[in-house]
């Protein structure tokens, strides 16, 4: 029977991957090429493929196959690993009932709606109902997947398996007070960064160029993925000699889209580093949204804003935007580390952007604790921002409202970018140590030795391992805020003076 | 029983309607945007879908059902049509033995390989093997779906439903004499008309200009399509406000270009003007490739080669190729009627492209009925041809290598581009009696009766009648050659002062 479940394991598997794929595709496509005379017939076949992923995952055979491999594993490290990833997808879609499963996302949809119409007209009262049925429905699915458990944990395991509330709060613990007391130190420094070096005029196409030079200098393979643009940028996986990336650009700001492009390739190259042989297996994708997002982080900030990227990244640039002033080095890296407390999360610098993270984790575990009514939610929204980054929003849309994880019941998302950011400091000085330093190598344009110690630590290991096992792997340690805080406390005092 | 049957159709419907999507986007994106290496990658992601299809058209519920939906369908034609089509296609998946439809697909696969070699090679021996494989597979499964009658009308029956080899047999003994003498006069006539309007430098981005500025004339919605390249021109749809258009062009020629994007947008009309109401259901879908093809010829022939439709296109084309030296409405209309017996089928003209599907029609009747050797097909297929048009192949890449259909075990699929041929233009003339004649309006830019007439007559009434039907319904006569022999004998009168 072992060898039999083994092999049945991934058949089953393989079905369920290419399920999921097609469903990217379609996702991918819905934001880069359908026409938008399309939406309407989208939606009903997203949920149809949905659906088939649902009943695949679902399906007793593959529990009893699962149980099969468990038994037969022994201590192969590689069939256990592959039968705890299929038992985890298994019993999350096993144990939220159809019934709710189907509520949600139907409330989910509806509320899509409001959200977007309550952002548009600036009133959060249009969502507050869908909001306040989201949320319930959401308790009552965590306490279906926490089995006794903490419900907010179970809700974190979707997007950062194995990672806790506790755990969570403890790094939040270190790093807001910190954080905060910098920016409210970098506000009254006085000091008023010159970003106009990172102003002009920036033609669509020379982006373009731009983009796809320092993409495939970092490594990603472009026979084996694409660039395209949509309203918000994004990477997808078809498989791993198939991936997308997509970009927007700011004619007068060439950040946004340099920027946006190696945080999407940095996504990419992980994509394109998966193990190939575990393609199609339980333990052939991404480990988790945080390990995810520190990929892409790491290539937009440790490496896109470094001062030894541009001492390389100037020549390429130059080339691209001819008419575009002269600039030094040192007048880059200060447009690029400018540290403002704001109201919106998505434009927030790499020192702010943690205390936006904060604020919705203290307020959405509230919420699923049952500790904070829906109709106090706009009021502690605006007091957490004054509280943590001295900012007070002057209206719902740019407050509360600004984002959609909510209305799509996606709570417990929002930490993972912290994670990111964090895991993304700490494995670059890991990096940095044990294969660095980079900086002539970056200065000469060549980012090989990075990309080739991401791919052996972290890349070609899909997920074998848990996100923390991961981490602890790569970095020789467990995941703290150190490295993050000292990174961040460089620019602030480069920048600012602040000490 | 009978509503609750009704209801139940319809969702099982729906979902062999949403796989399908997800399978026409897979297809679509594989031809159009996915990144070279994803090739490998994608080939077992549609093999799934395709299961899932399968699957999904073989379930013992749906047979239950379609069955209930028959007793209670009581003398209501919609019904009766939604159980027709569910049946067919049900009883079309049912009958072939899943054994025998993994082995094509496999044979298939490989045949696609060995004749893209073969034909590269140009060596007939390389394919052989492979191609007596799919054809012994092919009449097995013919035999399978035929039940005890015709194997060949099994066949023909996937792409023309109620259409018989008889019935094709018919059309082609009208055609084929009268088309063979008409071709070999042609040749006879010593006119050698000048080409040199078509001539010229044509950049990629005014042919696409153009080809829009003509489709959007032709009424093809673009908020509800789009248009991208690909190696082969195609169209596909998602849902009919979601229908995709590819083209390719040639920058020295403006015809394979424009002709191809009205062509490709006869398809799209028919996609975007398919009920809405019966989207995912059975009789949702065009009814046939030859009611399809008519579609595209019509507009590619009819229309997009008319003196009347150039009167008004030479100033919209002047627009975009200012270089390009003037001409008559009279000399293009010349350069677009070009008549030559030639070898290739995918270039050959309205006139002789007729007798290049005679000449497959002939050969794949004879090899699915026995009476021809694989061993004797390359001779036969050179002297067939030497027969029909007086051309013989001086290299089996030109001759029986040319077209990739038999190496994907698509026998039956040639005549329908004959049938779409006589379908236009009988279907042109039908409306230019009632509804035209159309020249005026043509000359003024003004294509909306033809498109109101085909959108009633046609589009409206998706698979709810077999082609036969909806053509004697749309042109108040049965399917003959009647129309499209006028129309070429015109051609050769005008052109080359053939009588």
């Amino acid at each position: 029977m072992g060898n039999d479940a083994v092999q049945r394991l991934h058949e089953l598997w393989a079905e369920i991957s290419d399920i999921g794929t097609a469903a990217s595709l379609l996702a991918w496509d819905q934001e880069t090429h359908m026409p938008a005379a399309g939406a309407v017939g989208r939606a009903p076949v997203m949920a149809t493929i949905a659906g088939l992923t649902h009943s695949r995952l679902t399906s007793p055979e593959l529990a009893e196959v699962i149980e099969a491999v468990e038994e037969s594993a022994g201590d192969d490290p590689v069939l256990l690993a592959q039968a705890r990833e299929a038992r985890r997808h298994h019993e999350r879609a096993v144990k939220v009932p159809e019934a709710l499963a189907r509520a949600i996302a139907e409330t989910s949809s509806r509320a899509l709606m409001s959200w977007q119409q309550a952002r548009a007209e600036d009133d959060f009262a249009l969502f507050r109902d869908d909001l306040a049925e989201i949320i319930r429905l959401t308790v009552e699915r965590a306490e279906a997947l926490a089995d006794g458990g903490n419900p907010y944990d179970a809700l974190l395991d979707e997007y950062e398996p194995g990672t806790s509330e506790n755990s969570v709060a403890a790094l939040f613990s270190d790093l807001t007070p910190e954080l905060s007391d910098l920016v409210k130190a970098v506000a009254e420094s006085g000091v008023d960064v010159d970003e106009s070096p990172a102003y002009g005029e920036f033609p669509e196409r020379a982006q373009r160029d731009l983009g796809i030079a320092v993409a495939t200098r970092m490594g990603f393979d472009f026979d084996a993925g694409r660039l395209d643009r949509s309203a918000h940028p994004f990477c997808t996986s078809m498989n791993p000699r198939d991936v997308r990336l997509t970009w927007r650009w700011d004619e007068n700001d060439f950040r946004p889209a340099l920027l946006g492009v190696m945080h999407e390739a940095g996504h990419g190259l992980y994509e394109q580093g998966l193990p190939g042989e575990w393609h199609r297996t339980p333990i052939g994708g991404s480990v988790s949204l945080g390990v995810h997002e520190s990929q892409s982080r790491l290539w937009e900030n440790l490496v896109g804003r470094s001062r030894a990227f541009w001492r390389w990244a100037i020549e390429p640039f130059r080339l691209v935007f001819p008419d575009h002033p002269e600039f030094a080095v040192e007048d880059i890296w200060r447009a690029l580390h400018v540290v403002e407390p704001s109201l919106i999360r998505v434009e927030a610098d790499e020192v702010t952007y943690n205390l936006h993270v904060a604020v919705r984790f203290e307020i959405e575990r509230r919420l699923i604790r049952g500790d904070l009514d829906v109709d106090d939610l706009p009021g502690v929204w605006d007091d957490t921002y004054d509280d943590l980054l001295g900012v007070r929003a002057s209206s719902a849309a740019e407050g509360v409202l600004q984002d959609i994880h909510w209305s799509m019941g996606a709570f417990g998302y929002f930490p993972t970018y912290t994670i990111g950011n964090l895991v993304a400091s700490q494995l670059y000085d890991a990096a940095s140590a044990e294969a660095g330093p980079f900086d002539d190598a970056f200065e000469n344009g060549d980012l090989s030795g990075l990309l080739a110690w991401l791919r052996s630590r972290v890349h070609a290991h899909g997920s074998r391992w848990l996100p923390d096992e991961l981490v602890d792997r790569a970095s020789a340690r467990p995941l703290t805020s150190a490295s993050f805080l000292s990174h961040v406390r460089r620019i602030c005092e480069d920048n600012y003076g602040v000490i």
